[in-house]
């Protein structure tokens, strides 16, 4: 199969400027439509889950990935997610910024769809249908490119969409999708410049570098997080080892779990003993620096941390502890190796809480609490499309507001400039 | 001389991390200084200027490049320009989206700076000071490159900040100057992803693509308009040929004036004459469509347009005329060759203003206004430092506001998630 990338692009831009015609109510009917249809071809789209799941048996792929793939669970909870979406507030349409200047000219900014998005993702097939859900809600076209893993459970899920899509008097082609998982076809979109206005890379690094150093549309890079937290001499101990605990095992294998703790040092005989008691529960194996081996006792999951040890995202139950001597230090290391995701101080102390809030310069900087609340999900967005590290657009959690732009509308009486 | 790029880029980081610890008064309080010493330094920075000068008369630039090259009168207004810049609210610090979520977290977002801004920029040395001054009140540090035509002058420029920067406790390298004008520092720019959050190009259409195709950093877009006006039959005729006159005469170099003029059929017999007997006294020339030249009288300054001139930003005092059936065509015409810059209508209907507000999708959509409003001192910004007409971060005229980020503040009670 060729796919021909331009033909796709132009046919978004036209879906894009389609979409604009449909107000908040029709948008809304078209997601629950979705939302029945994907659950009436329900059979149809595990049946082809079923098939991506026996070719990555074959491939060899882990019980937990191929976990992460299936369907057979998440198909409910993907069909409710689309039905949340429809009832979170529209931000297209919304006006704000109005001012009547001195001379009289009115001046508004109004919330626009961006356009037509480009979503480049890897594995898991609820992807699919988020992306779809957020990018339909703000009128947005969008090109989907999944992991070849789960093809052809990307393509069931978009035909039916597609489906509900045209009963409705939408234009199909306001989600089309890369049938064909050659990494060139990642590189056309990154170029179709006419007709792209934002690419969103969903996955790992090597990703985010890829989008980055080809694209030349704007590409949001995010998503990788090397998350610290800094416990101070002022912390309770109890609720820091409880905040530790749920950063670093709630759920290892995301961006805004735990990578390295910093203890300061007054504490550090007390508290680290605590921290690897509690984890090593958990089966979390630890990098400690020299000086936090001192009240580790020998543990066989405790070893002593390499120099880039404190630049890797574990996405794994491996906790890194370092010890510090003070607030400075731990913004110095943050500063030094952090990826400006989420980081945080437990401590009790006014000063250092406000120090950290001004100096750490993160998307998400916590006091007193777990790594694991950015989430546009549990910081009241409703829904997310992606998680930010730049600091151009959005920053953090993505939600609807963050897939529109705004224009200026200006109106006068016969207004010249002087 | 040789320019090591990364070490003005690790410098940058670091000045902008200093830059930090300065509020609103001492930022203000340094540019204040930095009038002050422009104002003392006049001599240096106008004998640099004069040889700027010299050399572009022996390579033969107009007279009227020169003129805008040259400080002579210009400097006064520079120096202006830096005090007008105190006097704006300074956005960083500025909180908003207050909430506290249900389970008690305490979430804020609050506006920070961007970090490091590489603003590439031709010719004129007055846009040397206007993006100093509005980096610096907004926490940025900035690395400049300038034209080779006003190297001298700029050099002069920014040594005279450095030098009030330094007086003040300031970190000189908050403002630095690549001072070789050779195109491959521009690409090592480019690539200085480690070191620089957001590229600035201010410049003409080949400036543009060259930074969107090398840049690994986010580029804001813009500069380049190819701006419409579309007079419908209802329109009052003088006020309409009074706002076309302004729009295409006041200043014919900028991106937003004036470049297609389209007029419904029904009025075009009348109108269009009107418009080329009134700009034919301001030595406009004319490109018009066939149905057109039905009512120039065969004017010399009028000819037959080609296919490519209406996707020309023409820059100059040349107006392109066509007659179109109705709004939608005008539309239609406006989505094909427009550049989403400033487009506008002159129409009595509220309808036609309706649809036209909706149905273009440009960074600045007018009504009965000239395009020459889409400008941040006209808008009410204060200052501007571009105009952008990509659709990421923002659009149409960029003030203070828009060279600034955000962080979340989440602050918690030791919570975790469930």
């Amino acid at each position: 199969m060729t796919v021909d990338m331009q033909t796709i692009g132009k046919r978004a831009k036209i879906a894009a400027r389609q979409l604009q015609q449909f107000d908040s109510t029709a948008k809304n009917q078209v997601l629950l439509a979705i939302a029945d249809e994907l659950n009436h071809q329900r059979e149809a789209i595990l049946s082809a889950n079923t098939l991506d799941l026996e070719e990555g048996q074959k491939n060899g792929l882990t019980t937990a990935l191929l976990d992460r793939l299936s369907l057979q669970k998440q198909l409910d909870g993907v069909i409710q997610g689309v039905c949340d979406v429809v009832n979170l507030p529209d931000p297209v349409g919304m006006e704000f910024d109005q001012k009547t200047l001195p001379n009289g000219l009115q001046v508004r900014k109004r919330r626009v769809p961006i356009g037509v998005i480009g979503v480049i993702y890897e594995a898991r097939p609820n992807v699919t249908v988020d992306v779809i859900a957020l990018t339909l809600k703000t009128s947005n076209a969008v090109i989907l490119r999944g992991g070849s893993e789960t093809l052809r459970s990307n393509i069931a899920l978009v035909n039916v969409v597609r489906v509900a899509l045209e009963k409705h008097g939408f234009p199909i082609d306001a989600v089309q999708m890369i049938e064909d998982t050659d990494r060139k076809y990642v590189y056309e979109l990154l170029r179709l410049s006419n007709f792209v206005d934002m690419i969103i890379p969903r996955g790992g690094n090597s990703l985010h570098t890829f989008c980055r150093e080809n694209s030349t549309i704007p590409v949001i890079t995010g998503g990788i997080g090397i998350c610290h937290l800094y416990v101070d001499e002022t912390a309770d101990l109890e609720t820091a080892l409880a905040i530790v605990h749920n950063a670093k095992t709630q759920r290892p294998s995301v961006c805004n779990a735990l990578d390295t703790l910093l203890v300061q040092e007054t504490i550090a005989a007390k508290f680290v003993p605590m921290v690897v008691k509690r984890l090593t529960e958990d089966k979390v194996r630890f990098k400690v620096d020299e000086q936090a081996t001192h009240y580790t006792n020998g543990a066989a999951n405790v070893e002593l941390a390499g120099a880039g040890d404190w630049d890797i995202e574990w996405l794994d139950l491996i906790l890194g502890i370092r010890v510090v001597p003070h607030l400075d230090a731990a913004i110095e290391h943050i500063q030094s190796h952090g990826t400006a995701h989420s980081d945080g101080i437990l401590t009790q102390d006014l000063a250092s809480m406000e120090r950290f809030l001004n100096e750490v310069d993160s998307a998400a900087v916590y006091v007193n609490a777990s790594t694991r609340f950015t989430d546009g999900g549990q910081l009241g967005l409703g829904a997310e499309i992606a998680i930010s590290t730049q600091k151009l657009h959005a920053r953090g959690p993505m939600g609807l507001e963050e897939l529109t732009t705004y224009k200026w509308l200006i109106v006068g009486q016969g207004h010249v400039r002087p």
